[in-house]
């Protein structure tokens, strides 16, 4: 057998662990996406997309990770300058992208753990410096949320400003209402909180995002929003699209449709409440600062100094997986993800696993 | 049943049929991408794929369609000019991509359903004006194979020009040797002849591409061949990939390898003289200039007048699909594909199949 045939469940923040009804509905023969059925396929799955994201905006499929919705946004709507907000590893490649794509753009920074506040925001576009906001709603790096419906508030104060939110991490896991917030473009991937196997992102677009575009010339041609809505209007895609993983999301929307948006943001609620109380009865902190701790992946700190690679190990030996911290955190803190299709039984058990190992407790 | 439930076999220029091994192989659990697991699926795969490139240029994998990676192509390595060659939609796109991202770029056009030939691009790029060449081997919007191999050779003359190969539909149905042919990017996507679902693009770098991308700035991120090469160090890619993808090309990859390269090559030789044949006999003439009929899909003209869309309805009552010409040429042509997985006596019983529903023959 080979290492990547052994099938470990993954407590991971991304990729997160993919049911067999989805897996199964991914394996469905291909259709020619110039076909009427991949039409009616894209026509229904956008329309039910629109609706778990609260929006009558364009909504589009990317065939690519979220990083390359993250260039789109920089091309399409940087004309001046942006500002990022970055408190981890993901909002802090968010900016790394506007440079790498010739843009100006400055940084709210505060330490990874902390939320980004709504006043820091309005102090800096107060300025007037900035057209464009890079927000990360969930910091996967540190388990942080940062406050979106305050900063979303703030936004309204300036209209100049196309409010860009990466919402990967959170989207169907965490209430994000796009239309209700006036985020200009939400984006976010399938393989999160959707719980679908990575290969495809997803992202809506505001009228005032477009007008923004309209007035870019170089906005290149994969990414462009004006490419996504030209063969959207035919209920089509650019370019051959990720077919397996829309027979996939249109599965996932379904399922979420009827277990309810409300109900589904509970429970990912309880399975966070439930990881976050069994850290600290063990005597664990927690990375994120406290009232801004993340609903679909609680970041753990170790101050209790175990061993994070030791403890996955033997979770693998049990066929479960954990991540340990982010980059420099890696021993750190450790990871647990409780989002997508997970229940709250899982989550039990998983954590059952964890005190076994770790003993004690 | 949903339309897009219904399974159509596909002759049709990609998406190609995919065959129930892979479908099944796709359908795997799901593995973090920086796991270990990943990085031996990621050198295991890279490792034959730059077998049947015949190079030991670097390899990646983007999730993305082909189109992401002429983005690509076209950002790393066109400083000054770039030259395209046209001679159908698809090689028109690539052109369109180049000047979307700002490049200056000019063509060679010839009708569609003619070969781009070597001569034509040696007086162009003698006048010294240019230092990319955007060439698409096999023209899927009209069947032409244009002639790779006498290209290369005109391509040595001029060290200075950077020459990119589209091999989107062609590649392992078709030999395209990138070292010796000096191919400073190939680039593919994984629904044609590699016969798996679209989300996956793969391509080639060589050292001189390297060279010219150094002293580009304005790269980006998502497409920034230093990007994939830093993570490819690591048997990483930068971003979270379509890891289904990458299991069902690691399984084709192997497959190819067990049927060997040559033998692929002269069966699919043998779909396309047998289709060819066929589109004589019954008194069609075929679109391509003659001596450069692609072996992945034959265009044939409708000369006899027929209804392309009346067969393909037909065709769909019972269970497969042919193409409709490209764009303008929807009732004048219509295509076959015979590449991938497909088997000689496929195509047979397709052709019968179009004998019976034409009548006569």
């Amino acid at each position: 057998m080979k290492s990547w045939e052994k099938h470990v469940k993954l407590f991971i923040p991304g990729p997160v662990e993919v049911y067999p009804d989805v897996l199964k509905e991914m394996a469905r023969p291909v259709i020619g996406h110039r076909s009427s059925a991949f039409q009616d396929l894209f026509a229904d799955t956008v329309a039910k997309l629109r609706k778990v994201m609260f929006t009558e905006n364009d909504a589009f499929l990317s065939t690519s990770s979220a990083t390359g919705v993250w260039e789109g946004c920089v091309r399409n709507c940087v004309a001046k300058k942006a500002l990022a907000c970055v408190n981890g590893a993901f909002s802090e490649s968010w900016h790394k992208v506007a440079l790498a794509n010739g843009k100006q753009a400055d940084k709210i920074e505060v330490p990874w753990g902390k939320a980004i506040k709504p006043e820091m925001l309005d102090e800096k576009l107060a300025t007037g410096e900035y057209d464009a906001l890079l927000f990360v709603h969930n910091e996967t790096s540190t388990g942080v949320a940062n406050p979106l419906y305050e900063v979303a508030k703030v936004m309204r104060k300036y209209p100049g400003v196309i409010f860009m939110v990466d919402a990967v991490s959170s989207l169907t896991g965490m209430k994000v209402e796009v239309d209700k917030l006036g985020i200009d473009v939400c984006l976010a991937s399938v393989q999160k909180a959707f719980a679908i196997p990575p290969g495809l992102a997803i992202f809506t677009v505001s009228k005032k995002a477009y007008e923004r575009a309209e007035k870019i010339k170089d906005r290149g041609y994969y990414f462009d929003f004006f490419t996504f809505k030209k063969f959207a209007e035919k209920n089509q895609t650019p370019s051959t699209p990720a077919i397996p993983q829309i027979y996939g999301l249109n599965l996932q929307l379904d399922k979420m449709l009827k277990e309810g948006m409300e109900r589904r943001f509970e429970r990912h609620k309880q399975m966070a409440d439930y990881t976050r109380r069994w850290a600290l009865a063990r005597g664990f902190e927690l990375f994120a600062e406290k009232g801004y701790e993340s609903n679909t992946l609680t970041a753990v700190t170790n101050n209790m100094g175990i061993s994070v690679s030791d403890l996955n190990e033997k979770l693998g030996e049990r066929g479960v997986t954990i991540s340990d911290g982010y980059g420099a955190l890696k021993e750190k803190t450790f990871r647990i993800a409780h989002m997508g299709d997970t229940k709250l039984d899982e989550i039990k058990e998983l954590l059952a696993m964890i005190d076994e190992i770790l003993g004690g407790g």
